[in-house]
Parts: C-alpha cells; sequence; structure tokens
C-alpha cells in the first residue's frame, strides 16, 4: 500500500475558500494511486483567537483546560476539509487527536508523543477513505486532551508517517528551503535537497518553515520530507539524510540573520573553574536561553565573557548582573542592543577547512567588526553591528554562492 | 452526596464576562454545600457560525463530519469556564461528551442519549472539583462523535442528573415559565409550579424555554426540573409530576399562540374510509406535519375536511392538492394563511368541563369567529382570524385568570 501523508498549515487552510484547494491537492495525489493521510492544523488566526478568549477570563489560563480550549481549532479544520472531499465526490474521515489515540506525554501545552495506534488510520484506508487528522493534539495516559506546543502539527504528520513506513509531504507557504531569507537576500535560492543536520541548524536558527522538532524526529526515523508550497505548483525541497549530492560539494549550504539577540560583555570575573558554572546557572534558573558563549583569561589572571541572549531578557538579565555587581565588587558589565546574528551552515564544513577563514576574510576586507565568533562542526555564527546586517548577508552570500546564478 | 446538576445555555456563556457571572453562580451553590455539575452549551452564536463555515464548504455537508464541527461549539465552553472557576480559586475539570462516554445512537445530528458511564463524574465530585460537562453530544458505538439536536444541551443535563439522582436546575436567559408569552399577554403571570404534561404540551406549541425532548425525559425519571434566569436571583418556575398543588385547582395553567400555521379547507371530498388515509399520507410523505384536523359528513355523502400545516410548506401542499383535483373531478379545494392557533393547556381540564365552552362564549361574546377547534384531555386549540389574535389573548388571559392580579 503506497500512503503518504501530507500536512497542510493554518494559512493554507485559512478560509474556506482555501480548504477547498487544499481537498483539490489531496484528490490529485488520490488519483495518483496514493492512500493519503492528511494532517491539519487550526484555520488561520483560529488558535490566536481562542488565546485571546482564554485570556479574556484569565492571566494564566489553567493548562489542562488551555488544551481543551485550543484542540478544537483543529477540530474544526478536519471537519470543514473531510466536507470538503466528500462534497466532491471522495470518502473521507476525520478523526481527533484523542480519537486516534495519539499518546503523549502528560505535560500539558508541550507533551511529547508517545506512540500512535495505526489500525483506525489504516483501517479507514483500506476502505479507500482520505484520512484527515488533526494535528498538533494527542491524549495522555489521564485520557486527559494535550496539545505538543510550537511545531507541534508538523511534528504529527512526521510521527505517523514514520509509524505508517508513509512518505511525508509539508505544505506551507512558501514553496521550499531557501539558501536565506529572500526578504534579506534578494537573490536567495531555493535548494532542492538539503539535509536532516543542516535543517535542524537552520530551524534552530529561526530560519522559519519547519520546526527543529520536527526535523529532529524525520532524522530520528530517516525519514524524507518533502516541503513544498499549498497553492503553486513549483518544486519544493527535500530535506533527507545526507543531503545533496553533486560530487562537489558546496561548503555552505543556508545562511540565517537574526536581529532578536543582545550580546552581553563581563569584564573582570574571577577566574575560580565555578564561576561560569554559577553565572549562566543564574540565567538558567530564569529560563533564558544563552546562545553563544566567548571567554578569555587575561594575563592578571581575571577572566571576560561575552554571551548574547534574547533581547526580550534584557530587564531580567540586568538584575542578574546588578547581583553579581553588589557580590563581585571590581567587575564591569555592558550590553549591547544593536547587533545582527549572521550564521552559515553546511555539511561541507566538516570537510573542507577554511570556510571560517573566508568569511573572517569578506567581512575585513569590508570593514565589518565581528564582535563574537562561535563555531560548530557545521555552523558559524558571528556577532555584527545591526547596521551592517544586509551588507554582510549579501557579501557572504556572494561568497558561497547562495544567490542564484543568472541574476 | 448532595449533587445537583445545573445547565447553563448559550446566551448564558455568550461573553467571557457572562461566563465569569456564571462561574459565581456556580461557586455560591457550592458554597451553599452542594457538588456542582455544569452543562454548558456552546457561546451565543458560536453555532450559527460553525453553520456558516459548513455551508460555505457544501450545500448538504457530512453528516458525520458536521456533529466533529459543531461540538467544538461546547468544547469552547467548558474550557474556559473552568478556567475561569480555577481562576478563581475552585477545582474544576471540563469533559467532552467523547470523554465522559455520554452514548448515543448512530443518527448524526440527532442521535439520542442510551446512557452515561457516571464513574468518571463521580470521581472528580470526589476529589471537591467543579465537573463541567459539553452539552448536546455524545459519542456512538462507533466511537463516532455525535449530537443531539435541538434540545440537546437540556436533554444532556436531564440525563446526567437522572443517572447521578441529583437535582437538575436550567438557567437560561428568561426567568421562569409564563401562562403565556408576556410580548402577547401583557400582564402574563410567572408560574411557581407546572406539570410534566402541562409543559410538554406548552414546548409542543412552541412556548419556548424547554424543549419538548428534554421535559419528557424528565417525566420518565420523575426528576423535578427548576427554570431560572441566568442573570437575576428572581424565583425561577419548578416543572414536576403533577404541578400546582392549590387546594382550588386553576382550570388553564398556560396559554399559546402561534402565526407559523396555516389552514387549508377541502370541499366534496369522496366519502370512503380510505380517503383521509391517503390523503394525509401524501402530505407525511413530503414530511409536512398536519396539526389539527376536523372533518364532516354532509347529506350528500361527501366530506368535507379542514386542516393546519405550517405555512413554509404551502408550495409543496399545493402541489399534492392540484394532483388530487385532477383525479378526482369535483373537489375544492381553499387555503388560508391569515390564521393565528390559539391553545390553552390545564390539567383541570381533566376534571372540569366546561372550558371549551367558557372558552367559545367569551370569544363569541366579542365577535371573534372560531373557524377550527380541536381538543385534548388538557388542551383546546381553535383557530382565528390573525387580525384578532391579541385581542383574543387578551380575553382569555382575563377569563382564565393567566394574567397577575395587580394589573
Amino acid at each position: 500500500m503506497k500512503i503518504v501523508v501530507q500536512k497542510y498549515g493554518g494559512t493554507s487552510v485559512g478560509t474556506t475558500e482555501r480548504i477547498k484547494k487544499v481537498a483539490d491537492r489531496i484528490i490529485k495525489k488520490k488519483e495518483a494511486g496514493y492512500h493519503v493521510v492528511v494532517i491539519v492544523s487550526a484555520m488561520g488566526k483560529a488558535t490566536d483567537e481562542l488565546i485571546t478568549l482564554a485570556k479574556e477570563i484569565s492571566d494564566s489560563p489553567a493548562p489542562r483546560e488551555m488544551d481543551m480550549l485550543l484542540t478544537t481549532g483543529e477540530q474544526v479544520s478536519i471537519s470543514l476539509l473531510s466536507m470538503a472531499l466528500i462534497a466532491k465526490g471522495y470518502s473521507a474521515v476525520s478523526f481527533t487527536g484523542y480519537q486516534l489515540s495519539i499518546q503523549t506525554t502528560s505535560l500539558h501545552q508541550k507533551a511529547r508523543i508517545k506512540d500512535i495506534e495505526t489500525s483506525k488510520v489504516m483501517q479507514a484506508l483500506e476502505e479507500n477513505k482520505v484520512v484527515v487528522v488533526a494535528g498538533f493534539q494527542g491524549v495522555s495516559d489521564d485520557n486527559d486532551i494535550t496539545t505538543l506546543g510550537r511545531g507541534g502539527s508538523d511534528t504529527s504528520a512526521v510521527a505517523l508517517a514514520a509509524k505508517l513506513g508513509a512518505e511525508c509531504e509539508i505544505y506551507t507557504d512558501v514553496d521550499g528551503i531557501y539558501t536565506m531569507d529572500p526578504r534579506k537576500l534578494r537573490n536567495a535560492r531555493k535548494l532542492d535537497v538539503i539535509s536532516y543536520e543542516e535543517m535542524m541548524e537552520m530551524a534552530s536558527l529561526g530560519a522559519g518553515v519547519m520546526h527543529y522538532r520536527a526535523v529532529e524526529l524525520a532524522n530520528k526515523y530517516k525519514l524524507p520530507l518533502y516541503v513544498a508550497s499549498t497553492f503553486e505548483d513549483k518544486k519544493g525541497t527535500m530535506i533527507e539524510y545526507g543531503g545533496q549530492k553533486e560530487m562537489e560539494e558546496t561548503l555552505v549550504t543556508g545562511m540565517a540573520s537574526s536581529l532578536d539577540d543582545m550580546q552581553i560583555t563581563i569584564l573582570n570575573l574571577p577566574a575560580a573553574s565555578t564561576t561560569l558554572y554559577k553565572l549562566f546557572g543564574e540565567f538558567a534558573e530564569e529560563e533564558i536561553n544563552v546562545d553563544m558563549i566567548s571567554q578569555m583569561i587575561t594575563d592578571g589572571g581575571n577572566m571576560h565573557v561575552s554571551f548574547t541572549i534574547p533581547k526580550d531578557d534584557l530587564k531580567t538579565a540586568e538584575k542578574i548582573l546588578n547581583r553579581w555587581r553588589e557580590e563581585t565588587p571590581g567587575i564591569q558589565w555592558e550590553t549591547n542592543t544593536e547587533i545582527a546574528k549572521i550564521s552559515v551552515v553546511g555539511l561541507g564544513m566538516r570537510t573542507h577547512a577554511g570556510v571560517a577563514a573566508k568569511l573572517f576574510e569578506v567581512l575585513a576586507e569590508n570593514k565589518i567588526e565581528i564582535k563574537m565568533v562561535t563555531t560548530s562542526e557545521i555552523k558559524i555564527s558571528c556577532v555584527i553591528d545591526k547596521a551592517f546586517e544586509i551588507q554582510a548577508i549579501n557579501l557572504i552570500g556572494n561568497t558561497f554562492g547562495l544567490g542564484s546564478e543568472l541574476e
């Protein structure tokens, strides 16, 4: 049995007109000989509207009841999409996460999928029905309705495809994965293929489209993911093991840039072995996500450390730093919110040295100061002045061939 | 354990502000020493909005998917109401019909309750929680989500109260059952008590407030129903076995009037024993609900018959009648859409003769012609010219003491 799991996001099912178009796309796949399982998100702004209602009731709504509320969003989508398929003469049946026994942990609003019982899906497919499943939701051991949190619907699709041994297609409002956000790199190129590892790095850098968690799960099951546009018939991007297969591997596959971070620099910290542990422990306790860290010990035996955190956490960070200054006289700290974090990602870096050097060179030639650098096996991130963001992106894009050739 | 089941309709939970007020009312009952189970409908216009979405997808949406869609309405209400109770410091838990195993027949959109598994409710009550249950919905033997159709939430409340051996309170946007619609009989009086039979007659005459089906179920289990306003602290009406307990029983408990019907009169039908059966069989086939029927045989051996049907069915009725005239030359028929049907209802009629005579007398004295009459054990209905509706209502209201005394 040739099964495909297709996932359609909130924008794709944002209106009843769009739902009918999604039905047409599903029918096309069915006519091509596939058994189709569809995962849908809530319609457009439906989830936001439900959250607004909850906030009118309480500043911190009970998480179990929040899940009870939010899961109605996908339930509306699955019923309307099934109606649309039936109205077009096809057999279809919708299921909530509860009905399908999509078993999750009990942590409301952030549950994780434990297992999916596929017998109901298989039975419906054998009856030649299109199976329409509510994404983002499941049921806990206590029979409570749960939600999977951010990236939940993509994760539902990947998990179900893995269990069914099916192909997996993610339809969304962009037509694939680009080397860089085309709003920032004008001639950014759409990738035919990207590896799981590269996509995970891109996703964790906030390069939209796919959520880190879903890519991680696909990687675990070595499940190829096809990402394409819901409303255009352009070829999309395949996320799969190993990435690009060209003989001459490209060094850099993609790039991401963020203006959401800020840099904190602390000078003259005592160079005790416990200092960093204590410092970042306090940030962790406040749930502040510290991203890049660079540190050095001076000749005088003092330590300087520089790191980035989300701009939103500035106030909380200042409280921590003021406390440290009281307890450890002599330290100084400064903050800089006017930064851009630019990252390049590529499996090729594993085997080819010199990517960092080339990056530093092109920025130095153009007098763009690098304030901070961190590297991992397949990623280099650097912090520069926010004013130079777009210039740097274009310089780096040209250097590593991230733009389309005919531009 | 002292348990009360309270039901709040769609208007009562129409906004988040109103939901908070409903929470206050529940808390008051809880503080009075009750374990509280709450049944809620969908918020205000929510169901209508969902139906509009479905109609945009298809003129005749698949019934199973329609139920999947509509049940989200109550799911939103139960989660918001539970959040409100929790935010006010009380323990609460919401359940869908599916979660509570409210078992129904499989007829989508018109399912009937077969049984309710109450162990989950009892466990939550023992944990001192307010239990908030989605009305109007259940689950079929095939594990499909079903809805109960019109009057569904009231029926959910009555069924659950009967199973739990609980008291049952119906909160709505009117403050009780009146002798007559106060928009038509200005000094209509609110009843302290009404019997199941009287309420069923009133409900089937379209006298709002409670649906026939829920009253019928309450009657079956001899479960007293208290009907009162959600937002006022006025005393409501008790619907219970036997009705009013005063020594001097009133003859007439209530009155209803409808302008939705029309009268059809057929003259010179053949007086064969099969004629009426055939005629009304054809109306039944077209699902036209024939209400009042009066018939007579003339000296010449011909039959005249007069009956009422809903005005909406005029076109279909005309088709049937034209067919009859072709097949049975000599018959004549006429229609009258300008009629009012006025009915009086009262258990007292069982034991006291003369209600009909009194009714005819007061109308005759005021020169209001009665075009048709039917009577049952506790009800008299008569058809008059629409123009005299309000006059007749006030005359009858005064005659049988249906108005308040100090007017």
